[in-house]
């Protein structure tokens, strides 16, 4: 049997008492480790389970998937993916491939970043498709998810924005000559997203009497500007979620300009991502979130609620 | 501290460690039984925490909300919520009541049918909003949810329909003479919710040279109908989910025509949910769900896949 077990958002713990069970059966045990980063140790793990983790790159995953799979007819195997397995992205590859050699597979699930963001007090019901931004590098700023963020808007929906994570990443140098050695992990910042949105957004919809600055490149179809602004900055609101599901969890709720000004110190450490807000904004979604605002009950996150979203905070 | 603590999706096991922990820390133990309902006896519960479980009805959590909060600033209490507690349906007001009273609350999340429904294959990321469909009666089949499908396939996305629940239902005349007596809980089939949008879309789009069903009541904003077909029966892809995460899971996927007629039984006991596929298709999307298509490798799924939405199965 493949047990394909997700580990939840935190630590060791935040594995289902299931899902240690089936780790605890199994001979081999991988920790798929390019997707996302569990912010524990894999010895703390090891640990916990009394068990060797062997960590799952992306290579191993996509090309060594013969030795994950070997033997799983006979023996229990487990692949853990921190999250839910089969949440922000499917594993369905392994899964088929098991299909194909009459391997069973059973899934855990777990909690994953798609609910957990309920945290906010937002909806999930009220979620639009979620989205994954980039780093953006000075020749490469793809913009396709401004376009899925559009669609999201358009209908009022909220979005989650997935930010990039880099791992097991090989400098030019390294790369050319062929040798397997990775630059540190790098998470993107809510302080790093917010900027980068807002540059789209001055990209797409220029200030009136200015032009497209060239300088912006598209890797994807260019979409003329518009003459209607999608995120004005001092009216759309947002919020940076670090942390979800940890004790350290932090979520900070305000305008786009104002979160964009915050130093990136603010955040705190990775993971992080970002909510845009969309119209379809309820009372109790403002009051929930607006407790994390800046400013305070003086932030500009009630009056932007009020003016442009048409929501108030209703007495209880 | 009150702890809202998600059970996940299947039976006493699926809860988390660390949720496993602060139940038997806690001095009283609720358990939310009318947005979701666990399919084990709440005795199997008890056992296996070694606590007391109260039941948590609605009137439970609006009206008697102090009871559940009483103490928790001095002693530990857990709030039991099947799936992840702040996915499906917020628990807000109640973490926005023990706020107000300074009390701390802790959430630990679980996994939810939201990022579950990733055993289908279907990626997470290219779902549109969630929508709910309610139980019709001869005098309401409320279409409020046909808008929002609508809203998410004019964008390609795939959409997670959650149906009905009834649990705590009065009769008419129980409700009459205030007695607290309840129907046995029903839960919504996969063969009634397709039946249920299969009507809605004819009367939304009646067949040309008929007029509108004057007997359809909308309870909402009523729509003129279209010459446009939204879901035409034989060319639109769906899946029924039926007890997700569980060691009975069941997927099926075909045509909407093809699963409205299959036998209420084919699906199996509870709990279900729907899934119309948006245009929006990968071709890896495709062949893993069609694992489980009506008709086999001769099924109209793959037909329907290539012809209407674009997509073929891949080699691999």
């Amino acid at each position: 049997m493949l047990y394909i077990i997700g580990l939840g958002l935190s630590d060791e713990k935040d594995i289902t008492v299931k899902g240690l069970e089936a780790v605890k059966r199994c001979e081999r045990v991988y920790l798929e480790s390019y997707t996302s980063i569990l912010m524990i140790p894999k010895e703390k793990l090891e640990a916990f389970y009394g068990r060797e983790v062997i960590t799952a790159t992306r290579e191993t995953v996509e090309l060594e998937s013969d030795d994950i799979l070997r033997d799983a007819d006979k023996v229990d195997v487990a692949f853990l993916v921190v999250g839910d397995p089969l949440g922000a992205t499917t594993h369905s590859d392994l899964i088929l491939r098991a299909s194909d050699l009459n391997i069973p597979t059973t899934v855990i699930h777990n909690a994953s970043i798609l609910t957990a963001l309920g945290a906010t007090g937002l909806q999930m019901y009220n979620f639009g498709q979620t989205i994954s931004l980039p780093f953006y590098t000075e020749t490469w700023t793809p913009e396709s998810w401004y376009d899925r963020l559009e669609e999201n808007l358009q209908v009022g929906m909220h979005t989650l924005v997935l930010v990039d994570i880099k791992v097991r990443e090989q400098s030019e140098e390294n790369m050319a000559r062929g040798r397997l050695i990775y630059e540190p992990p790098r998470f993107m910042s809510p302080h790093t997203a917010f900027k980068q949105i807002l540059l789209t957004e001055t990209s797409r919809n220029p200030p009136t009497g200015t032009t497209s600055s060239s300088e912006v490149t598209e890797d994807e179809t260019s979409t003329a500007p518009r003459s209607t602004t999608l995120l004005p900055p001092d009216q759309t609101l947002a919020l940076s979620l670090s942390r979800i599901g940890t004790s350290t969890q932090r979520i900070i709720a305000g305008t786009l300009s104002e979160l964009a000004a915050l130093p990136e110190e603010e955040f705190g450490p990775p993971l992080h991502s970002v909510v845009i807000v969309g119209k379809r904004l309820h009372p109790l979604e403002l009051e929930f979130a607006g407790r994390w605002c800046v400013g305070g009950e003086n932030g500009a996150w009630w009056k932007v609620g009020k003016d442009v979203y048409g929501v108030e905070k209703e007495s209880r």
